[in-house]
C-alpha cells in the first residue's frame, strides 16, 4: 500500500520574471525525492548561469540533430531561441523519483497531450508591474527583449486556466511552502497511494 | 484574483484508533485559516474529553429534537451512539474560513451527495495490528467494544478508495505535515484561486 512505483511529473510554467527558477531551486533543495529536469537551449548563457545546472547550452546544429533523432519530449522556440526537454530526463520517473519540468505553456500542452500525465502548476507574479521591475533588475536583456517578454507574459497568463494549481509568488518563503505542499499533497492522492 | 471567497470543506475519516484526533488538532493549531467542526454526540465523554472541545455531549432526546428540526447536515449511529454535524458549523465557510469535519465514511458520503463539495481525506493507521494496540492502550473500552471497533475499521478501510487523499499515520510529525500540505495545496487549486 506504500507508494513506491512511478514518480510524479510536475510541469511548472511561469512568465519569465515570475521568480520561477529561484522558487524551484528552493523547493528541490528542501524536499527529498524530487529533482529538476535540466533543459537544452541554444540561448547564450546569462551572467552566472552554469552548464548542466541551469541548462545544457548547445549549438543550433546540435539541437536540430537531437530534434531529428526524436530525443526531445517537447521543444519550443521562444524569443528566437530553441528550448527542449530531453526524453532521457524522464527516466528518473521510472525509478520512483519525482521530476519537475520548467517549460512554457506550449510545452506544457504537449506534455499533457503526449504523456496524459503530469501535474500542471502555474507560477504567477504578484502583478505585471512587479514582473516588469524584475525583468529590468535582472539585466542582460535589451529594451526590445523586455518588451517582447512582457507581451509574451500576457499571452502565457491567458493559458493558466487549464493548469491544476496556481502559486502566486508574492513572497518567496510562502510560495516555496505552497509549491512544496502541492508536491507532498499529490503524493498522498488516493490513486497514487493505492497503486504503489 | 486572490482567494478570499468561500472556505474549503475538508472531510476527514479514519478507523477509530488511527490517531485522527491528535493529528487534526496539531494541524489546526499550526495552520491559520482552518478550524475543526465540533460534532454533537449522545456518547458518554471518555476520560479527558471536554464539552465543546471534543464534542457537544447531548442527550438522546435533544439529539432527536435536532434531527426532527433538520439541524444536522449529516448524522449517523455508530456502535449504538448517535453522532451529528450541526448545519450551523458550516457558516464559517461563508466567512472564507476552511473547515475540517471528522466523520465516518457513511457521513462523508452524505456530505459529498448533499453538498457536491468537499475534499475527502482518509487517515490510515500503519497496520491493523497497530490499530488494535492503540485501541487497547487508550482504555475505557470493553473487549466487546474493541472487537466491534476493529470489525468496523475493516469496513471503513473498504471505503477509502473513493476518498481524494490518503494519509498514512506512521509517524505523527510526517502525517501532520502531509495533512497540512493537502490543505495548502487545495487552496492553490486553479478553480479556487481564479474564483476568488
Amino acid at each position: 500500500m506504500i507508494r513506491g512505483g512511478k514518480g510524479i511529473l510536475f510541469v511548472v510554467s511561469a512568465p519569465s520574471g515570475a521568480g520561477k527558477t529561484t522558487l524551484l531551486r528552493r523547493v528541490v533543495s528542501r524536499l527529498p525525492g524530487v529533482s529538476l529536469s535540466i533543459s537544452c537551449t541554444t540561448r547564450a548563457p546569462r551572467p552566472g548561469e552554469q552548464e548542466g545546472v541551469d541548462y545544457f547550452f548547445i549549438s543550433r546544429a546540435e539541437f536540430i540533430d537531437m530534434m531529428r533523432e526524436d530525443r526531445f519530449i517537447e521543444w519550443a522556440q521562444v524569443h528566437g531561441d530553441l528550448y527542449g526537454t530531453p526524453r532521457s530526463n524522464l527516466e528518473r520517473l521510472q525509478q520512483g523519483e519525482d521530476l519537475i519540468l520548467e517549460i512554457d505553456t506550449q510545452g506544457a500542452r504537449k506534455i499533457r497531450e503526449e504523456l496524459k500525465d503530469g501535474v500542471l502548476i502555474f507560477i504567477l507574479p504578484p502583478s505585471l508591474e512587479v514582473l516588469e521591475e524584475r525583468l529590468r533588475s535582472r539585466g542582460g536583456d535589451s529594451e526590445e527583449a523586455i518588451q517582447a517578454r512582457l507581451q509574451n507574459a500576457q499571452k502565457e497568463l491567458d493559458q493558466m486556466t487549464w493548469y491544476d494549481y496556481i502559486v502566486v509568488n508574492r513572497e518567496i518563503e510562502e510560495a516555496t511552502k505552497e509549491l512544496a505542499s502541492i508536491i507532498i499533497a499529490e503524493r498522498c492522492r488516493t490513486a497514487r497511494v493505492l497503486k504503489a
